[in-house]
């Protein structure tokens, strides 16, 4: 399989827009998610009140940075990879938070911090035994990303822009969104998009299915995701409706490896062995950031699945979608 | 060997007094505390100048509450225990953080915190590959522990009296602990005391051994600290010299287990198997935990140690100094 998405003369590798969330993280029972009515596996919006009595309800926890494509940059800068962000935190102890996590593994990342309004953004993630993590996000000071913040140097200066589909549950993003994938095209730069969840695309499936059409040349989706665009429970037949539709797309199957389809080309690359599972968290992020190095550093579709399975591998060994250790060591 | 560590009619088993502390942790090389100038396997104060170019130039960092003794404190609540915990936090993200991390295992803390001066503690905990953390401590709102915030009824409501040796670092908290221990002796009740670190030892050899002859009921230490009190790189003869000074002194060795004294008896305890040494970071306060909690339930010192042990083998299987997940199966 061929593809074109490597570019010498560009400064960044990628630049993401995202959520910008420090993720609140606690090891739970499955009767806790019941308790507090969480579909266990899915990501659910939270007012400031709800974030506070969930907050006070969980046993200890640890923070850590977050936020899907935010999580993925940090990866792909880990890697050795040159990347960008932009999403908004307020300015306050959560806020410096995050922009030192991107800022420390190499994020180029000035979005300047927000000094009025919602606080940082943070993310109550519930891990329960079997290691699957359910998510409560107050999307606080994310939702304040507006048209100022999208640079049209940097989009021109990157090979690849990436975007969650979260973000489509911000109203107050969209313009800015419409006006970083304007700038990408005018560019010629191409575009990557995670579903982010099967929730999320139940809310937007009509304008994902249109914007991808339209404008995504990498698709990465696990197989609930790529499922619910098309409300099917046939991962086949999804399969068969997605490749028409973008150039490449990248499905993970967990535990079963990785899916990589361009044109009428299949490639099913196996997950790697781990020793134990701790945290789901961050599995699919982390794949996006290997995936995406790869392609931008001229590697087959093939090698860099196998790379994303490989970061995949790494995170969920740990609690927090954040690489604890450099993940350059797994790009030899 | 006998002991009267257990008081039916107290309200709480332990009551600690300490550093309110948030962790900041990441996993560095060796090269970076040589880089940085820390002591490893130490703990050192810094300023907040000092502070914030260390965080600048660590990676990726994860968020855990922190401190000594409030780390044994919220270990022996999640054990089951009843613990009380009296510490300063500013009134500020990190201080709200480390005031759910207590409440929310059961700590009964009700400090109020500061409203102005230093923001709350935090300690850079710089975790090399073999392990081994050091610690760099911005003290900040800890210090402003004053006579005002120790609760008489509380002390005279508690079997034992926890303290640690870092606050000896804190001029201002000195009046405060003066009057704790005035308080508990007025009751009657038990004193335990951590020697914290070697480095500490080093500064307050001479205070430390006044105050343990005069005031020690139990004694934690670790062997370079047993040996630093004495001066010495003879544990045997460390061990022979603390033994009449104080009725229970308890050891820990590592990997070689723990070992506990009471007059001219001495208990061996072998260290439990683990799977994955992740971080020593709390070793020590789990396994006081552990021995409090075991004394206060009226169990025999080995029996106790045993339980130390234990959730000193827990807490070295993950990152971070507060158990993940409840302790209270391994009261059976």
């Amino acid at each position: 399989m061929q593809h074109d998405y490597k570019n010498l003369t560009a400064t960044y590798d990628v630049l993401g827009i995202g959520s910008a969330i420090v993720d609140i993280l606690a090891l739970v029972e499955d009767e806790f998610l019941i308790r507090e009515a969480l579909d266990k596996g899915g990501m659910c919006l939270i007012d400031a009140k709800r974030a506070n009595e969930l907050y006070e309800s969980l046993g200890q926890c640890t923070e850590c940075s977050g936020g899907s494509v935010a999580n993925s940059l940090a990866a792909i800068a880990s890697l050795g990879g040159k990347s960008a962000f932009i999403g908004r935190v307020h300015e306050d102890a959560l806020g410096k938070i995050f922009t030192h996590d991107m800022r420390s593994v190499g994020v180029d990342y000035t979005t300047a911090p927000a000094k009025h309004g919602k606080p940082t953004a943070r993310c109550m993630v519930c891990v329960t035994p079997d290691a699957q993590r359910t998510m409560a996000t107050y999307i606080g000071a994310s939702c304040e990303l507006n048209t100022t913040d999208i640079d049209a140097q940097k989009i021109a200066d990157s090979s690849i822009i990436y975007v969650e589909a979260y973000l489509w549950d911000l109203p107050e993003a969209k313009d800015a969104i419409r006006q970083a994938f304007a700038e990408a095209k005018k560019a010629g730069r191409k575009i990557a998009f995670t579903l982010s969840d099967s929730w999320c695309v139940d809310r937007h499936r009509a304008d994902f299915l249109d914007f991808i059409a339209e404008c995504v040349d990498v698709l990465f989706a696990n197989e609930h995701e790529i499922c619910a665009l098309f409300e099917t429970d046939d991962l086949e037949l999804a399969l068969e409706k997605i490749t028409p539709l973008v150039d490449v797309t990248a499905v993970t199957l967990g535990e079963r490896g990785s899916i990589v389809l361009q044109d009428q080309q299949r490639n099913d690359i196996p997950a790697q062995n781990i020793s134990k599972l701790i945290d789901s968290t961050g599995a699919g992020d982390l794949f996006a950031a290997g995936f995406l190095y790869g392609i931008t550093q001229g590697w087959s579709l093939y090698e860099s699945a196998a790379l994303g399975n490989s970061c995949a591998a790494e995170i969920i060994q740990q609690l927090g979608a954040r690489p604890q250790r450099p993940l350059n060591k797994l790009v030899a």
